[in-house]
């Protein structure tokens, strides 16, 4: 990435702490409203807006443990970080409104690597149309540290909760699965490669959508807007970020109900039944387990099922059951076998 | 701290993160009506309340540049964590509410430190009443991190700025300055002595308010609150993080106008000062640029000077000037000196 620009680099101790601040804070605009004050002051302020509720999340990204910079662009990297946030705000049916975002930097980063995370947290900002408010800028003696909260608002009637699912209601994903961690797979194997051949130039044209995936995901802002139009509110709801099987049996474990998973319903990208076949993975594993995808997962009631049906960006995959039923998957051979909660971390220690 | 416990440890790989998190935030109580989600979904929810902006502050520490945790105490440094961002809420003259705790935690935490560091957590949230509504619990491959965001309400005619003081305007400080630094300093001093010597066993009873002030600071809840039955509303404020000069800086240049502090004016603990007088420091330079004082700071029209007048948790300091004059310290000796932003971080480095 940066290193290998020939152009000078500054360190960031030339600007100190208020400095850098102004330097990248100096592009933000604010574009909503309810944002009173932003970045400058002991705390932003945020106007009530009448009649919506209000939803805030965090997460906090490490170096070395969510990211490898070997691979992972700063830009891409703080796309990325605002992107994991959103997903957790959309999650719940609201519409993001603002974000706070903390960076801990060790003195390796010139500022010009500074500016390329900001750049791409700006660009972020700016897609899913959020307010950067505020946040804080430290040292850190060791790796990167980028913590982001994010702030969304709802009226109290289409907040969705993880509870709520009732039997029969219908289990649905938005776009496919497994992508984000073949992605992951497909950056390692590369990674290794050019450890031992520094000139090996990697053709990742036939996993541009799973590295793309990987390194760029997006969160589905469109979900909760495609919802209002067709007038269904979810009667339940989580992001993937852990992978299919883990959220699923939170929603369920929440909602105190099983569920039936159909195997052959689950949404696949052609990339990633290809690249299952060339790692000789299963695919259904992979959207199970691989984690990262930032979809949603919700339940409605089967009255809701004909605004949905046919919709492309929306897959029923099972159906919700009485608790002691169990959580299954019913594969394509028409076996019942319970959902066991598998989630990127645990799939990466094998 | 916990490594001389004779008792078993637990690995928190053993609970993983769901376990770790439904075991740290189990304690955890709403208190606030507006608190209508907190800890469990993808997003915590907030709901509305009438006439009130809101406040939105977040602080990161990192272990090796914010703390030591050769002499920091987990639990104080929970308590500590949550302190520093409540400091924020309330220089905005606002009422804190809830806050979210991001953690990021290296394998050498067994679970019962991090039960330590959460006690801490919990014991701030309890006295100032803020209910914890979320967070993200990590792993780190070095040394812990902990990233907080605080929310708080006011009402918009209470909130306070750091722009908005005006010529005349008299400079209010809380509490007494200088304390933190000292007592970091006296801790340093000790664990120099127990590098040399591990049997020797320190004395710090001579030293005991600064120890508190550096290990187990309190916020100014109490100020926007006898603010309130004063009926004074600051024409702008700010927390003494950094230093009361830094800070007297910032809150001019946000105000666009200058100041006169008066040296034999700035509140020092009797501690402060005979600590000084035995670390041979000027009491004045480590008041100005000692840092985290965690006071307030804030500027009153003259009109309201009889209504703090003589209060025992206030004093007034100096007042502000017209931009051109600048921004300055008239000393014991009646001489004029331009005031100078040397934060913590700058002494630290001498």
């Amino acid at each position: 990435m940066f290193e290998d620009q020939n152009k000078e680099l500054t360190p960031i101790s030339k600007l100190g702490e208020f400095g850098l601040i102004d330097r990248l804070t100096g592009n933000f605009r604010i574009n909503h409203p309810s944002t009173i004050k932003g970045v400058g002051d002991d705390a932003a302020v945020i106007g009530n807006e009448e009649n919506l509720q209000q939803v805030v999340t965090t997460d906090m990204l490490l170096e070395g443990v969510h990211f490898d910079l070997s691979y992972m662009p700063l830009k891409h990297l703080g796309y990325k970080a605002v992107i994991v946030n959103l997903s957790d705000v959309y999650a719940m049916n609201a519409t993001a409104r603002q974000i706070t975002v903390s960076i801990a930097l060790s003195n390796r980063f010139p500022l010009e690597a500074v500016e390329e995370l900001y750049a791409g947290i700006e660009t972020a900002a700016k897609l899913y149309n959020v307010d950067v408010i505020g946040g804080d800028t430290t040292s850190s003696t060791t790796g990167l540290v980028i913590s982001i909260t994010a702030i969304g608002v709802a009226a109290e009637d289409k907040i969705t909760y993880r509870a709520g699912a009732k039997e029969n209601d219908l289990l649905v994903v938005s776009g496919d699965l497994g992508a984000a961690y073949l992605g992951l797979q497909v950056l390692e194997r590369e990674k290794k490669v050019f450890e031992v051949n520094p000139q090996a130039q990697p053709d990742l044209e036939p996993y541009s959508y799973l590295v793309e995936r990987q390194l760029k995901p997006e969160a589905r802002k469109d979900i909760p807007e495609l919802l209002s139009e067709l007038g269904v509110v979810p009667t339940a709801m989580i992001d993937i970020s852990d992978g299919l099987s883990s959220e699923i049996l939170h929603l369920c474990k929440n909602s105190k109900v099983g569920c039936n998973l159909y195997e052959d319903k689950i949404p696949l990208d052609p990339q990633v039944i290809t690249t299952c076949e060339e790692f000789n993975l299963d695919s259904t594993t992979i959207a199970l387990s691989g984690g990262e995808d930032y979809e949603l997962l919700f339940t409605i009631g089967q009255q809701d099922f004909p605004k949905i049906k046919g919709n492309p960006h929306l897959s029923v995959i099972g159906h919700i059951t009485g608790e002691s039923e169990g959580t299954n998957l019913i594969t394509r051979a028409n076996t019942k076998i319970p959902l066991i909660a598998r989630g990127w971390n645990a799939l990466q220690d094998e």
